[in-house]
This record gives C-alpha cells, structure tokens and sequence, in this order.
C-alpha cells in the first residue's frame, strides 16, 4: 500500500477526528490495553522466547496488539512495542529480566555515545515497521493506528543508569552537573525518536504518542532543558515531514507543567495522569489543546461503583471538549479483563 | 519552663517571623536536615540501638537534632522523630528493617481498628514530647523548633499496606472501593495526629509540619477526601487550640492542586516538591500563602555549579515573597555535608 494512501486516511480515523472537533461521546484507548492482564496475551508471550523476541516478531507483535480490539469495542490500537527499542536499536544491547525490568550496560562517558548508530537503529528496527504496516493492513479503515517512543529524557536515563531507577542518581548527574555532555546524548536521541517515529509513520501509523515516563522528575530548569526542549524538536522535525500526523505528549508528573505544555513543545494533544485535578485542567489545559487522561489503573482494578464513579467524573468534567479517554497510567497486570469491559461501555454510554 | 511562657515565644522565632513578612533573607532548615549524610549522626545512630529506640531516647533524639545547627547556620531544629510513631504509639507496632524500611503487621479488617488507642498512644510517646520539652530548653529562644507528624492518608497506607508501597494496591482499596469503613480508621488518625501535634506544641514547639509524602497519588475525589478533609479537620482542631502556632502542610506530588490548597485546609505554608515551576509557584501559591521550599535534594547531592543555579532560580523566583527555603524532599543519605554548608551561605547572601 503506498504510503501517501496510508497518510491521506490519516484525518478519518477514530482517534484522529478528537483532533478536530469535540466527539458526541470521546474516543477510547488504555495504556498497555494489549497486556499481561489478557490471558491471550500471555500465551502469545510463553511462544515469544523473550520480551524484545516478542517486540521484534512481525507476526506476534501484531497478534498481541489486536488482542484487546477483539474483545473490546476501542478506537484505536497501539504498536506492540516497547520505549528501549531504540537504546537497544542503537548499539546498547537490552535485556528484560523477571522481576526487575529492563537491564542495560550503562554508558558511563562520552566515549559511550559514539558507537551509537541511527542507521544501525534503522536496520534492526525494521520488524518494528514491519509490526506496524501489517497491523495498518489488518484494521479497519477507521480504527486508528498509534505508533509511539520514548521521549529522550526517559530514555537517557535507562541508558545511564542501566535499568529503573527510583533516585534517578546518574540521570540527574548528567543533566545537572554535566548538561554539555548530556546534551551529546540527548540530540542524538533526538534524531533517533524522530527516525522512529517517522519509520512507524511511514508504516501506516496516523496517530503519535511520547512516553516521558520521568518527566516528573525534574525540577524547573531541567524540565525546561530535558523535556520541553527535546521534545519540540522532535515535533518541528516530524511537523516538517508529516504535517498531518497528530503528536499526544505523555509527560508524567508534569503537574502544574501540565499548563502551556502543548504550546511549549507543539504537541496536538497532553495525555494527563491520575493525579490531574479535573475542573483545573478543564480551564487551564483543555481550553488550550486535545486532553487525554486519566482514570487511575488502580480504579480499573478496583472496578465497580468506585470505577463508575471516577469514570462518571472525568466524563463530566471533560467529555464536552475535546478530549481521547484513557488511563493515566498503563492498565496494571492484575487487572480483571471484564473491568475493562464495563469501563469501555460506560465510556461508549451504553 | 510553664507552657504559656514557651507558647509566648512562638511570634518571635526565626522561622515564625516569616508568616508575618517577607524577610530580607529567607529563614532556612532542610528536611531531615539530622540524618544519615552527618557522620556524628551515624556515630550516635549506632549507640542507640534500632531506629525507634533512637527516636524514643529523648537524650540521643536531642543530641541528633542538634548536630546539624551545630555545623551550620539554620533558623530551625525540627524534631527528631518519625511519621510512624503514631501507629506505633495507638498499638500497631513498628519496626525498621535495614534496606526495607518500615515493617507493621498488616491491618485487614475493621476489627483491627478497635484495639487502637489514644490513650496508649500518648503514653507511648511520651518520650517523644519530652525530647521536645529537652530540645526547647537546649535552643537560643529565636531559633524555631518544629513538631511534626504524617497526615492520615500517608499514615494510613503503611498501616494498611505493612510496608512502603510502589502501588499502593491495598490503601487505594480502602479509598476508592471502602470507603466507609475508610473513614473509621482516617477518623482515627485525625484524633491522632491532633492529639500527637498538640502534645509536641505543649512540650515546646512553635512551628508545625504535616508530611503527606502520598498525598501525589490519589485522584481528583482521593484528594479532595483522603488529603485535604482530614488535613482540615485536624488543622481546625489546632487553631482551637493553639491559634498561634503556623502549620506547614508538605503534601508531596499535589502538582496543580498545590493552588489553593492552604485555603481548602486552613494551613499557614505549603511546602512545594521539586518538580513545583517557579514562576506558577509565586503567581499562584505564594500570592495566597507562604510557601517553603524546593530544591531538589538530588541537586543538593551534586553541589557546585549546579547548585548554585539552582539555588539563585529558587531565591529570584521566591525571595521577594513570604518564602522559607527548604529542600523538596529530604536530604539524602550520601550527600556531602560541605554541600549543605555551601548552600546556607548562599541562600543567608554571604
């Protein structure tokens, strides 16, 4: 299918039509909506081999991404993928262990940077693409098909401290204390957030998400420097080759930074997280760009009335703008299925 | 020393002088300013057995919350102390596992809330309010002694979860799916940590801190229940009391909820995390109440250069408002203690 075909159906999809005008009843997708918490999926990821194995298999990739769609009535879905493809894309091998996450081996100088190679992510990101051109083929025309990275800060600090951190010690050494050298790192992260999603674009997917997970995490300055600033990059450089594509920024934690962010960075939409106050971000967010947010997963486990209330509120405060339905986090993996069920119908209104 | 004479002095210590006006030069403490990172506090940590043997040893708690004003030049001692005396104190023992953190014996159900005691609890602590007693006589009368406690919703998630928790799966149960028999235990704690503060402005302090580090992880209706009613309560209790006496609210992760907050709980300064803006801060938090805060103390932990920075955004941002300056969270243990010296230099203008 060539491309520009893939791109002109980008302004009809579900998703997309949020980005025009205020929908009768918001569009729906979930964080993590192909996950553990689907007994399917965790039989397709016992045949993977490993996690990335399973990321980097056109056909089991795309499998685990139609999984939700099957058994929920979403409007969009969402690459099968995960925000380390690229550090691992660019020459710093990733690994998943059990019951600690992702292990990388840390770049500890400069010197670190410079065998990491964009062409080299091009080429061993190519299942990636792959992924996304045969889910484009198996969805309908009018589900929306969402491609996203990790943003460079959130990504810096896994190659740093080479896994999750919670102190975010060697991150915020490098952004503090050695900025110049940090910057050699984030710019070449930012050329390769842009060569990713782009490829994703290209590919078929006609909607963006970032993920800066750790955005939350910085103070003033640094948020100004490591978030904002890498981000409207990316952004001016995709707006230049995709002008139609809309970019939903998923900064965690940014709080009052929640405000002006869509005009700071260019992004087209500001997913929010659970902890977002509903009436502020009405006035102070909504009234300047597309919102997306933020039911708490915690509350989706939990799921009855205390699920219909939280749903009840969000749809209240936010449902009349324009605005994309969605967690503020990813859906946990203890999650029962048929909540996601009644959140779905309770959403569509039904 | 009778009480009246000691609450006399309240208006006039250092820090307590902020709530009136703007000071030339903000008044300075640090959170956990006694702690790990000062090498006599490891040296008298060691003599005192656990960590709660330390914190209920009124000659060693003194003792450690002296050394930091020894070294440098700070406008407060805060006690030395811990949010989870009060279960420890109402019957729910506590203990400090090395590289765990706090240990409690689960409660699981609402019978478990009938053997927490009042009573029990302020006899347990007594030492506690001596320390303060002990501490009071130990200061120059203008330096500020601050009591502190956690606030419910924090309490109640180690109560309720027997450790620290990354996801908070059993506390948000309580919140959002019972939140009736919530209630019973939240009442509890407001009657506690009442009781508990107004004991400590009894024994000799003059400023208050209320320490919601959780309080980031609720929702919108999570916050506005769990957060901000219990904190009203219990400030509404100790103006009845103690109508002098300011209250520092520190509820951790509040992001745009830090506006207004002090109206919505009748506190006297909102203590602002790291990742607060500067500019959003002063427009709208400082111009409604004093704040307190927010360099990060991972920063703090890097010194140089990058602390200084740092420090001067804070001070231009904040230093012509009614302003305490403080960390966003507490001193890290390996935080060089030249560090903290530097930064009191800077912060006093010498």
């Amino acid at each position: 299918m060539p491309v520009t075909e893939l791109n002109s159906s980008a302004a009809t999809t579900r998703l997309s039509a949020a980005f025009q005008a205020p929908a009768a009843r918001p569009p729906i997708w979930l964080m993590r909506q192909a996950g553990r918490y689907l007994p399917e999926y965790r039989e397709t990821r016992a045949e993977a081999g490993s996690f990335l194995d399973l990321c980097y298999n056109p056909r089991l990739a795309v499998e685990v991404a139609l999984q939700p769609l099957r058994r929920f009535d979403l409007d969009a879905a969402i690459l099968f993928s995960d925000i380390l493809v690229i550090p691992d894309g660019l020459g710093q091998p990733v690994r998943f262990d059990e019951g600690v996450g992702p292990v990388l081996m840390r770049l500890e100088d400069t010197a670190d940077f410079a065998p990491l190679s964009l062409e080299r992510m091009r080429a061993h990101l190519a299942p990636v693409y792959e992924t996304v051109d045969r889910l484009r083929a198996e969805l309908p025309r009018d589900v929306s098909l969402i491609g996203f990275s990790g943003a460079p800060w959130t990504i810096a600090t896994y190659m740093l401290e080479g896994r999750s951190s919670r102190e975010f010690t060697l991150g915020k050494y490098w952004a503090y204390a050695r900025p110049e050298d940090f910057r050699v790192l984030v710019e070449i992260l930012v050329e390769a957030v842009t060569a990713h999603l782009s490829a994703q674009v290209e590919a078929g997917a006609d909607v963006l998400q970032l993920f800066d997970s750790w955005a939350g995490v910085l103070d003033d300055w640094g948020f100004r420097t490591w978030v904002e600033a890498p981000i409207r990059a990316i952004v001016g450089k995709l707006k230049a080759r995709h002008p139609k594509v809309p970019v939903i920024l998923f900064a965690r934690g940014a709080g009052a930074r929640f405000a002006g962010l869509a005009a700071r960075t260019g992004v087209d939409a500001v997913a929010l997280d659970c902890t977002v106050p509903l009436a502020w971000a009405r006035e102070t967010v909504q009234s300047e760009t597309v919102i997306q947010g933020n039911l708490d997963p915690a509350i989706l486990r939990i799921g009855g009335p205390a699920m219909e209330r939280a749903v009840a509120d969000i749809l209240a405060a936010w449902a009349s703008g324009r605005f994309i339905f969605n967690l503020g986090h990813g859906i946990l993996p203890d999650t029962p299925p048929q909540h996601v069920a009644a959140l779905v119908r309770q959403v569509r209104g039904a």
